[in-house]
């Protein structure tokens, strides 16, 4: 057992914006942790280490306050203080995400890494009132009170509920209860719950084809087999779903634009889907998650606004109209089912934090939710529309840009006979980001595209750069 | 159609804090929504508004062009305004959660009907420091970037995973990397990830009995049968779970403080548990909820520590140390097991809100957890001896208090014959709040007694008081 020196902790930097007494805790911990002070070391004196850098004694005495707190060192009274015999000094190994955790709380640099041109499922992070998010954010952390602290209502906190059945009405045509609508953390979330409330392994889904992968795999985790259903230009076919599998127990549709094609379902396959559901009492999961961004006409009011018996479970979230990491999202379910989804969340949802809801709630009680959809509406129908001529200005011999009245992204379908997920490879490793139609689509041998998002391309000449950058890959 | 007229809209309120323009929306969407205004009907000119009303005709227009995003009225030009055709009007009916939705979004005021005395699993919610938490969030919320705005990373956020590993390695003696630390929403989301990832339908799984009864309620809703153990004052019974289920896939403990009881698990018994696992490649659930909150002695390690053959899934939560509305949790899994856990959660979970996750990051990383964690062990200590004093003495012939050394809740003994669960009854009844043994016993026949958080009890007199509500309704 060694007797440590106060010089054995070194110098400290008056530059760092840490307090001293945190500087000293921190030199500790990793002189512990590191293996360098081992279990039953003696520690200097505070009276010591403090007469050694010059510091006041209360300085020494809260570090080793923090450190006798944490377990890293004991006290033993006249025989000085130790680290905690018995301590393990291995040091965590391996660091998640591949990358070394950031040696910073929080970065006050962009990472440009993590965010790629195209990258798929992301508002325009450069267009979020980030200033109004910030003063309700802290508004919201400055007024939380103790009754906010206790467990959060699991369905979602009643103000929000309110607030959400209200926008559904007014903008996308849906007639509900608050009580119909339960908050969860996204759309992985919402379909888990509906699966546990509705489905039973061995279950068959219809799911579109293409669609979106994660909907299949989830399910299938949860032993229920997706049936993919094939989509055309009026959106899912729904005479091949009969065809394909007629005792179904429910429907995945994407209505408004689908995911991936962005076709809108027609009204007679509306009908018909829900002619189906209620003959043989299936369900119909709409995943809503971009119905606000229409850019021709009007937004199309949702599925469930045409539900009258109460077949249709209506998929909302707010990863899109905000950003992703908020983690809130939400599913308005028939009536007559309110009482298996509470029960079903009470046993499985502890509820979402209170701190997002609250700031969520008050974003959209001021108004700055209306505000930012149609704002974030026109920016992206002018952003849609300049990433496509400046695709098509640059690459027009090698594909054509699809065009559809909605959605985020684009979709580049490439002439002759390349293959979208060779492509999609190497604009990865140029640093790009698209996605392969054919890894969307169920036999992965249907029609060979892009899916490259456009919400994050300011201009045309943005468009236009990253178009001769696809050239060099692609000529 | 009918044309309302500028003072239809009635007097503004100058005393209010809402702007004009706010209060002018307010006013349109309660018409509309109420149905005084009819869809087709004719609005005021903005003009004519502004004039009625001595306001600028910007404010009026701007209370407009809101009305107008959101859908309530159109403007048809030359022919004027009116509310717009097919518009629903009628009003989201009934209210979650019983009680009336808060009119504020941020209620100032205490709802004191909310916490009731004794209430369980809360922490001491005066002795949180929220000015130090609330000035974290507003920098969270301000120093926010584009990049932490995107999908967070599903098993947690990198710097929070470091932290947690290195708090476990120092507090409960357990080496881990990162990589192994799940961040979740809670001990709901952890449960589902294991039984998603290692049980499948039809697999037994001992629980403790008595035992938290949501354990059970989940397993069973995922057709997994728990199987009742029986605990003494070494815990859970080995040879027991042994005779009844010697093949179980897993093992559901409360090592630190039994989840009710608060014995904490022998290290005879610990062994057995962890041998039997490793024989049987079964697993062990450690629950380790409130393995802080020891007050004789150190606090335990936790028996993830002794876990040699990668058979124990450690589960944490913030809901104790920190407040439940955080919703964060982790789950610490077996090196072997990272793999099948990240599979899980990329399919199943979407990712904790980057707010919370960036707030307690910062709050762990600037020694507020460990200080508020030390503080709040010194404060329980001394609460729960001064609610068994205060009860003791007014209530000593008619209950027994527990002596454990660890926990956030007394157990009050009945003597004689007395039922818990009607006496639960009458306690809610009265504004109280306790729960009856009885109830998180798999036959509900167990003893009988109450169990009661004492963390929220200030002082001695306090519980005194409390005391004699009790005794008004017992004697």
């Amino acid at each position: 057992m060694a007797t440590h020196k106060p010089s054995d902790i070194g110098t400290l930097d008056t530059e760092a914006s840490a307090p001293y007494y945190r500087q000293i805790y921190d030199r500790f911990c990793d002189a512990i942790i590191g293996g360098v002070m081992k279990p039953g070391d003696r520690v200097p004196s505070a009276r010591a280490l403090a007469e050694e850098l010059g510091l006041a004694r209360g300085t020494i005495d809260a570090a080793y306050s923090l450190l006798v707190a944490e377990g890293y060192i004991q006290s033993r009274g006249q025989a000085g203080t130790i680290v905690t015999p018995g301590l393990k000094p291995r040091a965590p190994v391996g660091t998640p995400e591949k990358s070394p955790a950031p040696s910073r709380v929080l970065a006050n640099t962009f990472r440009p890494d993590s965010i790629r041109p195209f990258q798929m499922g992301l508002p325009a992070l450069d267009a979020f009132p980030r200033k109004v998010w910030a003063r309700l954010g802290a508004r919201c952390a400055r007024e939380m009170q103790p009754s906010d602290m206790v467990h959060p209502a699991v369905h979602g906190l009643p103000e929000l509920r309110s607030q959400i059945a209200a926008y559904l009405q007014v903008s996308r045509g849906i007639a509900c209860s608050p009580t119909q609508v339960f908050v969860t953390s996204g759309y992985r979330h919402t379909l888990s719950l509906i699966a546990q409330a509705l489905l039973k392994s061995g279950d068959k889904v219809w799911v579109e084809d293409p669609g979106y992968p994660p909907t299949s795999d989830l399910l299938g985790h949860r032993r229920v087999t997706a049936v993919p259903v094939p989509v055309d230009h009026e959106g899912l076919i729904v005479s091949e779903g009969l065809r394909l599998a007629p005792r179904a127990r429910a429907a995945v549709v994407t209505p408004a634009h689908q995911s991936p094609l962005c076709v809108s379902l027609s009204l007679a396959r509306r009908w018909a889907l829900l002619e189906w559901a209620t003959r043989n009492e299936a369900w119909i999961i709409e995943d809503d998650y971009d119905g606000e961004y229409r850019y021709v006409s009007r937004p199309l009011p949702a599925l469930k606004s045409l539900d009258r018996e109460g077949r249709v479970l209506y998929a909302g979230t707010f990863s899109k109209v905000l950003f992703p990491s908020i983690r809130l999202a939400y599913l308005v379910v028939p009536e007559a089912q309110v009482e298996r989804f509470e029960e079903v969340s009470r046993v499985f949802a502890g509820g979402s934090p209170w701190l997002t809801q609250a700031v969520v709630s008050a974003f959209i009680k001021e108004g700055h939710f209306a505000r930012h959809i149609q704002r974030t509406r026109k920016l992206y129908g002018e952003r849609r529309d300049a990433t496509a001529a400046g695709l098509e200005s640059v690459l027009g011999k090698y594909l054509s840009v699809d065009s559809q009245p909605g959605g985020m992204h684009l979709i580049l379908r490439l002439l002759g006979r390349r293959s979208d997920r060779r492509l999609v490879e190497r604009m990865l490793d140029a640093g790009l980001y698209a996605e392969a139609l054919t890894d969307w689509t169920a036999r992965r041998d249907g029609a060979s595209a892009l899916l490259v998002n456009f919400t994050n391309v300011e201009s045309q000449a943005k468009a236009e750069t990253l178009g001769k950058r696809m050239l060099n890959i692609m000529a």
